[in-house]
């Protein structure tokens, strides 16, 4: 049975062991597991061969627990404690070798047990919920999932870096992204799909918010009339996300985060680029080299959390008409206005999304302008047998739950971390 | 508007051309998107200027339609055709590439035009129920999904090859399946934990059910009393998964496919191996070597079909009691009883299953014994500092895709399959 279910009466139960006292004629020992803790309580002249047992276990040692719950108000866990009838050590731990002031690096090399802290299972919990409760939403709306090959051809797509794979006797390389298959998805007439897998960049980038390896939140569906169609679906879907993890844990998430889950309000505001660099600027004094105005710098786009609480008091804030120099061949333009957007929460941007451009000879016409070649013959094949007008986003899973909980990188909101020096445990 | 949602009245919806016949005076299109068909209608002298576009347009061209839907009673497609006002080509498409009569390998080669066909579409509607039943199941019973790396730091695990990937300057592998990580999730306390994503094997093989890339859906939780509980779980799990995809697509299944889904009885029959080759023996005269009696042989695991339908009226068996000598050094032994099983279906493994070994100096001598040595150190870790007792199993979603529609090969039922002579599209 789970710890939190015990209520008086026989028990039968298994944990870690959470913490140890061996006094000189009783023993009180805490067992966890991750519904809670509680009390076992042996007297030794009682209990012999089960004082025995304890007085060599260590703590973090996994053990089986067979006894009576009673109530008893001295105990501070639920006013319940536990007389055991029998006790079997299942694991046996060795000393710890992380403690609470080990640094992120120490406790990555011990991540299991750094997973052990409350906060860290419930971050794993909450990301289980968000995940599926967008999954959900986009079940609901008859999205297809599909699960695309990492292992591809060709080095593709964008500037980011791509790893190598030695493929039997040729070479092969791992997916940046499934962009280039999703969209295959909707020229095989899917309409709707959607993937939760992993995504490989070569980067060897040290920020925190940056990994060689994560999860990413892929959408993409057809018959869409612009890109404000793709903006709604995912607000619409991120809204619906924190609504369930609101429901499920905003008590607990409060209690071990301290942050408060806000509900945004539909639809997220929206402004265009240089919009945002004049209101920063007449609003705070921010401002940046005319020549760097093409994108949302660092700073700018950590501004846009204050801007938009003071704006539009959201904390989500959609950025559209870029110009789409610096953005990917398979975006549609309309003159030189990107038919696409960032989504920025908490002043980090955890999405891009954009309406594709699906007319064969206008995406050939922009590889090439990229310099893209024959890497991405295969993926222009996709529009010339009839492909529906459709568009799509990816959302970081793992930056997701990083600014849904304020945790401060992207190494503890991972379930393990690979960065260019990481590649162990 | 989805085209089966198409009433009499105003109308607006997108689709592919899926057929076209150009007569003298009238012009009749069918539109096909993936919820149905249905025809529109134009009198050449009342529409000159949409006359004119369909005179061109070509077969999987994609085409958005605004009209008025009306009844007509000689109208095949459900009485209804469509009279437009205005009708837009959104994309062009030459002509196909592939046929009905293509091979699988010419099919392949153009996948996103061979995935429009009906039957295609409705598979991975199919995969994607059955493979989010599974998830809701384990939700439902407070699992947590987890996403585990696959890129790893040393070459590891069991005799399957692994692929190499250049990692900066130095070398990473991918990993051949999530096993060691869901067992560390085990050791982080997490307790009940599931994984659907990649795996990867460099294996050469060219059956009809191997492919170097596929989808693994993982399952591991701890507190378990034997590998009964795990098998008991993948049982309830599947039927739950099976009983959904009946709900939802059995008539549809059933009309495409000719296949009938039955829901299976609970629990599983169970047969340990050597009462197998005896009963195949006695009933069907079938026999191998002694030798070869330490395994199910391909012939003999497909004779398993008929012996679980003669002896238990079951499309399922669970074979137990392997000799533990070919199997990985992590599953659990009891003197020399594998505590672990495969599950066949069908007449093919879908899964294996076990008990894990948890405790560190059992573990240490079985890697020992097949001389795994400094590639395994990070994970034999894991048991050192107290582990549940756990288990767990995993199943490759393609291969039970295939077997639920009973298509060829896996070929079939992938997205897009990966072998040792296809990385492309």
């Amino acid at each position: 049975m789970k710890i939190k279910d015990i209520k008086p009466g026989k028990v039968e139960f298994q944990g870690f062991i959470e913490n140890l006292r061996d006094k000189k004629n009783m023993q009180f020992v805490v067992i966890r597991d991750l519904s809670g803790k509680i009390q076992i309580t042996i007297i030794k002249s009682e209990k012999p061969e089960i004082a025995e047992i304890f007085s060599h276990a260590t703590l973090e040692s996994t053990v089986k627990v067979v006894g009576t719950a009673v109530a008893n108000e001295y105990v501070k866990l639920n006013g319940i404690e536990v007389i055991p009838d029998s006790v079997e050590i299942s694991s046996h731990a060795e000393a710890m070798p992380i403690s609470d002031d080990s640094s992120i690096d120490q406790r990555l090399d011990y991540r299991w047990i750094d997973l052990r802290q409350e906060k860290n299972q419930l971050l794993f919990q909450v990301e289980t919920v968000i995940v599926n409760a967008m999954r959900e939403y986009l079940l609901k709306n008859d999205f297809i999932e599909i699960h695309t090959p990492k292992l591809i051809g060709s080095a593709s797509e964008s500037g980011a870096e791509v790893f190598e794979v030695k493929y039997f006797n040729g070479k092969a390389y791992l997916a940046q992204s499934p962009q280039f298959y999703k969209q295959m998805a909707m020229a095989a007439g899917f309409e709707r799909v959607f993937e939760v897998a992993p995504c490989f960049r070569a980067e060897k980038s040290h920020t925190k918010k940056h990994a060689t390896e994560f999860t990413s939140f892929d959408v993409e569906f057809s018959y869409i009339n612009s890109f404000q169609d793709v903006m709604n679906l995912e607000a619409e879907m991120i809204t619906y996300g924190l609504e369930k993890t609101k429901q499920k844990y905003g008590n607990k998430i409060k209690e071990l985060f301290n942050v408060d889950i806000n509900i945004p309000t539909l639809p997220f505001p929206q402004m265009k680029l240089c919009d945002i660099y004049d209101e920063l600027e007449k609003r705070y004094g921010f401002t940046v080299p005319e020549e760097e105005k093409t994108d949302l710098t660092t700073e700018a786009e950590r501004l846009c959390e204050k801007l938009a609480k003071d704006k539009f008091n959201h904390e989500f804030l959609l950025v559209t008409d870029y110009p789409p120099q610096k953005r990917a061949f398979y975006h549609m333009r309309k003159g030189n206005v990107l038919q696409g957007y960032d989504l920025i929460w908490k002043g980090i941007e955890i999405t891009s999304g954009a309406q594709r451009e699906h007319r064969y000879e206008e995406i050939k016409k922009n590889a090439e302008e990229k310099g893209l070649g024959e890497d991405i013959k295969f993926y222009l094949e996709f529009f010339k047998y009839g492909i529906p007008p459709h568009g799509g986003f990816a959302i970081g899973v793992d930056r997701l739950v990083m600014l849904l909980l304020n945790v401060p990188t992207i190494k503890d909101s991972m379930f393990l971390f690979r960065g260019p020096d990481r590649l162990t445990p």
